[in-house]
């Protein structure tokens, strides 16, 4: 079942660039499992914005907002979820 | 080079169900064609519009343009792009 | 599966109030059947609005497709789909 | 009589984790307080955002507001009520 | 119990002058009436709009949809509601 | 001369909970002054925010910049103010 | 006593270029009017739009709305009035 | 050559009243400087605002927005510009 | 003096193709004609829009809504201005 | 291929104003070398704001993130890219 996700991100001003460099080590490592499973079919960087358009690919909207939550840096995100059907032109 | 779009479909009154069951099919046939060529990543309905985002793979902002204005249903979409960038966490 | 719909009603001018009339009456029909089959868990008017706030329980995104693209009123009405999850305040 | 809100929570940043642990075990409880005297008539977690969708049962606006303004984090939410009416459609 | 709603009329092009006037004769009749019951605590024209704010004096969501439903423009209105409690600081 | 005013009030995170109680002390005062000099001729909570709607009834613009500005918390607050005529179908 | 207003102007397609031709002589003539009894302190065009900016220097609401309603153009326009006091710094 | 622009002071919170106070009075004096000149056509309180409606009457863009920039408080400005064109009703 | 526009079209239901096909052709010439004396600076198509983003290299705001409201399609366009001013870190 | 962005720059209350003219001297240099690679096509301030629409000519989505991160103000930015296609009417 397919979602889309738009996330922004924005730290707050008492983060020291050690954190935030922190941070960006676990969500890597975070991204990559989630894509190894499966969960995640899709990221790219939104041009100019720190922010990304993700697919994801779950079991049930539960698992969508446990796999959401657990990224590292879910505390500093703005998440928007788009719920995904099948489209009747699509070939796959 | 990746874009996600999303469009909305409205069709103005006076077109009939006959039309629009036309516009229907070409859209069809186009849009097959937009992923067997690869220009087409990967289109989904938003759940309960008559809407869609969609996957553009393309080597130009001229080229998607062309592959946009193209579709048949073009006069009655409203239609948003976004340039994508790689993530750095994207494994592909 | 749980998700929060709005449903806002628009008929286009051309329609009679006998062609209005039939519209809500197998509106109705239909909404029974998704309330019979547990797909609807809820749906209730908007105060002062032509539009309602619904609450469906299904299986899939592309199962809440399939309900609401199925409303008779469906080409007439503007959907906006709130993927919900358990919250873990929540008795039930 | 029927409520819908939607509620959005933002820490500031002074708060810890400790203090917000804190936050987050009171509004629990009286959520559950909520729900067993039927005032609250469900809550769902927004997926992907710290926000809920929840339904009230209050029999006026004075008690809503004092139910709602009664929740220990409400000084760090923001809250949307939509007042809602019995559906013709509704079978309840 | 206190409601705060705004009310936008919009004639579509196919009514005559004459239906129009005919609306307008039957809504003053209709608001007539409910500041009479009580209903309608008050009604003020918007400056420079085609629109009105009105306060309204219900015992439930319910009756005061019925109320507004009730307009002879209400299918050509588009109507806001939001709902008032006691304020601590009013005298009344 | 009426207007409606929405005041939404906002406390910088270093007030202390004394001087936010101080201001509401303040406040009462002066918003019993304004009813009790026919200025303000109603105010309500607008459930579930930290808000009002307030109905003001002055000589001049420049006697309602002079009393919305003399709010203790103005300094706090965001205000929309929206000028009022008589209603056509008004009976007052 | 000052306001501003924001008044766009669109004709529905039934209008015929003659009739439009009438209403822009009736308009300006009627404009001509208010500047000469010093209600329109100024009006300008807002470059690239059918529409305009405009000032208004009236006793009361009501004045101002009999001023604007009056407009010939009026049913066609969608006016946002915005209340103006004087300005500590300004030297008029 | 007309421009209208709307001014929206916010100070931060670390700004002491007499700082505050001293904005205050540069900013008097400066915008007293651009009503002698001519720069500035005049200057509104926004009713219940921290902020001002001003026209400006300037040879360029580049000199309004060295006017603009040259504004004590600006760095504290939300400013937002609207160029103005002769309106063809009016006289002046 | 540069301003930045953005054009968007809109044709109504009721024009023929030759219609809007024969507009098309007088755009194109007076598109060319702004080119060639220098007052439009460059036009871009909105990728996936029936839209432009134009710069306009021009003397007054006057001259710009001239030549803005000639354009064959004015009509039909919905603009929005910006105006723009040297930027310090531009080398031209 | 070319873009239109907007940038608007926001610094955080922390940094000092000698931090921030170091940020502008570095950011000027930046933009120089923008402009002689011909990575940057233009640059112009919005009048009034602290902001700025520039035009972008570069290969790839990725070379233009890759410039817009490189700004030594872009953890200050908010930036919106709009891809632009060559304009039928464009004589260049």
């Amino acid at each position: 079942m397919m979602f889309l996700a738009r996330m922004d991100v924005r730290f707050p001003d008492h983060l020291s660039p050690e954190q935030i460099a922190g941070f960006q080590v676990r969500e890597k490592a975070y991204s990559a499992g989630l894509q190894e499973s499966g969960q995640m079919a899709g990221i790219w960087r939104i041009v100019g914005e720190y922010a990304n358009h993700s697919l994801f690919d779950v079991a049930s909207n539960d698992e969508l907002h446990e796999v959401l939550s657990g990224f590292p840096m879910y505390p500093y995100m703005s998440i928007k979820v788009t719920p995904l059907a099948k489209h009747p032109n699509s070939l796959r």
